[in-house]
């Protein structure tokens, strides 16, 4: 299946297997893979890496690798390096079960790092030095340019700052991608940085395919295998709910003025609430939308489907399989309506701001002061990561948190006295969504919002609770600029980890 | 002395009194004044208006207004309309003794913001209504054009979006002000927003003068009062060891590579610390130094006189009484050095993040894991806002915070187990500097880094305490990725706050 997928000479002569590419990765490495949101991440090198570590480590030789990525992988890689014990150090992201235990368990260090952040950071030497590349590419053409997969993430920086590039020509991967890519050559590092010329989520401003330097592609290894997207279930009753909140929200700054008949960029995060915004659109008024986003998933394809969404631009597809054999099967119909760019530009604060993204993000928690928590269970135990959360919320036109507002069967409230963890500052959330309601919290101090969110987001079985402590730090703070009892404000988690419930 | 300061015929006929332009103003109204860390804010008008409101009260009418201003203003503003209880909301910063008392006691809702945001928000329509600018100005040349006093900060956003301007003409504000500032005119509301054309902190992409619809301007009053800038005592011992500090690792990070040799334009928040950094500066090895930051104190002119600061680029002059004379005294001298821009442009995460600004910003704490509080005494008492440090940390080069390890004699710990209210998330703080020494938190996990701010910026009398802390936490922590104990995390502010001190 990859037949004709490498039309370079020189590439075709340096084809061998995942065991021996991943025998030129040593103990202590950096390596930058590909791979965002669980697409386009290289699948047989390492999981024969894995391997290696764990033969290494049953010969008593300790073997650890640093991992960079886009964002999310998959098992093949995330899962199979750290049930090896092969990762030391991980960034900027990720959502692996495995991986994520190792994190928690105290075995592996993790950096959570914005997503447009990570490319610059490593340019600007900040992050240390990168010895391999590990990039899934569609093919590679008759010049050597490497032809995209179906994400972008850092691979660009990878490869230009890697001593050594492996590469993996996925099979799989639908040979119409090509074509599909915006790689934008034109960053730079201060006082060197000019304007990003995007003021439309459509403009291109790159090439379509990566440059790579011959002498550094050490090996290169051909697969046949799928990314592995969730499935989506159809949206369930909460979500529904908070989707149609949010829709009615739109509407009425339509309504107001404040936003355009057609709205303004969307940026979506991944999950069933944001599937179900997605879904809403496709029935509501809104007529040419646009999405400058990072990563489009299924309702994404639909809402294009349905001549709603004219254009989405992001880095990465996150597709379920369902979704994924549609696109591969039906890649011309989209292509001209999708592009995909490196995530240093599709999640780019001064694009976000230009183009004025309403930024639509998923959380944890979020307190009634509108501080809100993406990250961090109970405050110490990570989820996934910050991701682009924090690039579109801050430099959004409008920035939305959705949640339903218990989790874990009611257990614990996503509206909570203090948060456990803040990766949003209240400056950057200006509406809250729960099935409850939404609290539109723009214009207000600490003190307005936090009765605008009780009222408006909390689950009632959480309200009485929540305004009493509301009522209290009223009196008993020692500021009332953000009322405040320090020896409650943590203690609804630490019944929750003492009890398992919030609940009294 | 404001002789001549009025060139224009029209505008001459509308000169009134401080009272009779006050009477222009409305209770309820939303009133956007000028004024930016102490400067060219308005003195007459809002002394008139305090005293209408204090009599309006005594007749059993109360009266309060909702203000708007750049950043900081003097006591002729915030201090007189809040000790009138004039204030029913204020955006987007203060530090005024007053009004900071009146919000802790609750009495006056406060809407911190970040700087960068107020225009844009204002245009988007997210504040509502602004009834009146009142907008202290240096003149009025002969086409109605009206030159700036020694801020710009939100003054062209006030004077385009208000339905009535109050103009006070400053004498005391010197006459070759003219020509150093740069009002761009070039923002717009998405989707019409375009890049903003600087790539230097020189560029100049606007006009020197506001314009103004003079249909729109109902008084004019004229005055001759400074500005009330505090004076600068000599940098203490601290400070100096934490300048030394911070230039030693600026000198590495030139030696390493990963800066210029010329550093990268430089951003300075205001106090004692920034002083010293910025007399430090002087005596240091770095030549052909630029700034692109939000205010010019005392140390920039000092720089400049040095030789060593090539370029200022900011929002505001926040100058002691003895430099400002010198100011103004030798303006001449200065201008072709120093420019002001609006507050959206000086703050503008898009221009901090190609410039890469180096930001060094103040702090009231840090938490173990280099998440920072910059506002909020004991989590609930605010001390000024938020300001512009969010606008350069998150998108600045590098993010420095700066403080003393201790404070209030040692009865506060600056670094402490775990916040008591976010401001910059530890993915925004780079660096941490305390008289004790420097964090380098880059790349680092936030196991590694509590390790690193413990041993090189907590003060020796609390450092045992924060190390048991974090031994404590690696093993009783619901989770590992931050370990946190949550019955402790804010304990020590609990202590403070019960007992005047943090220690045991």
């Amino acid at each position: 299946m990859t037949e004709g997928r490498i039309a370079h000479a020189g590439a075709r002569a340096k084809v061998t297997t995942a065991e021996a590419a991943a025998a030129l990765i040593g103990s202590g490495d950096t390596v930058g893979m590909s791979g965002f949101t669980g697409s386009g991440y290289p699948k047989a090198v390492p999981t024969a890496l894995a391997a290696r570590i764990e033969a290494e480590r049953a010969a008593g030789n300790p073997f650890r690798v640093r991992v960079w990525t886009g964002a999310s992988t998959g098992p093949e890689l995330d899962g199979a390096l750290a049930r090896a014990h092969g990762i030391e150090f991980r960034l900027p992201y990720n959502s692996d079960p495995i991986a994520r235990a190792r994190i928690n368990a105290g075995e592996m260090e993790y950096f959570d790092m914005h997503l447009s952040q990570v490319a610059p950071m490593a340019w600007q030497g900040f992050l240390g030095k990168l010895d391999v590349a590990v990039i899934e590419v569609s093919g590679i053409d008759a010049d050597g340019l490497l032809i995209p997969s179906a994400s972008i993430g850092n691979n660009k920086t990878w490869i230009d700052l890697a001593d050594k590039v492996i590469l993996e020509v996925n099979g799989w991967q639908s040979a119409a991608l090509d074509g599909m890519h915006d790689i934008y050559y034109g960053t730079a590092l201060p006082p060197h940085r000019v304007p990003i010329p995007i003021t439309m989520a459509s403009d291109r401003i790159g090439e379509t395919r990566f440059r790579c330097d011959p002498e550094k592609i050490v090996a290169i290894v051909e697969t046949e295998a799928p990314d592995r997207g969730s499935a989506f279930s159809a949206p369930d009753a909460t979500s529904v709910r908070i989707a149609g909140h949010l829709l009615e929200f739109l509407g009425h700054e339509v309504a107001k003025g404040r936003l355009p008949a057609s709205l303004l960029p969307l940026q979506s995060g991944v999950g069933n609430i944001a599937n179900a915004v997605l879904m809403g659109l496709i029935e509501g008024p809104f007529e040419g939308l646009t999405a400058y986003t990072e990563v489009l998933q299924d309702g994404m394809l639909d809402l294009i489907d349905s001549g709603k969404l004219t254009f989405a631009s992001a880095t990465a597809l996150s597709l379920s399989p369902a979704a994924a054999s549609r696109f591969n099967a039906e890649l011309r119909r989209y292509r001209d309506r999708i592009l995909l760019r490196p995530q240093e530009i599709s999640n780019h604060p001064e694009v976000v701001r230009r183009l004025g993204c309403v930024a639509m993000n998923g959380m944890i928690e979020a307190d009634i002061h509108g501080n809100v928590n993406s990250t961090h269970v109970m405050g110490s135990r990570i989820q996934n990561g910050i991701g682009g959360s924090g690039d579109f919320a801050r430099n959004g036109f409008l920035s939305i948190f959705l949640s339903p507002s218990t989790a874990k069967g009611g257990a614990i409230s996503a509206i909570v006295p203090h948060v456990s963890h803040t990766d949003h500052i209240n400056q950057d959330v200006q509406v809250i969504v729960t099935e409850q309601g939404l609290a539109d919290l723009r214009g207000l101090s600490p003190k307005q919002r936090a009765q605008v969110v009780i009222a408006n987001c909390a689950h009632p079985d959480y309200r009485p609770m929540l305004e009493d402590y509301r009522a209290r730090a009223l009196r008993g703070s020692y500021g009332q600029q953000t009322p405040m009892l320090l020896s409650e404000a943590l203690s609804w988690h630490e019944r929750f980890v003492a009890t398992g419930t919030m609940r009294p």
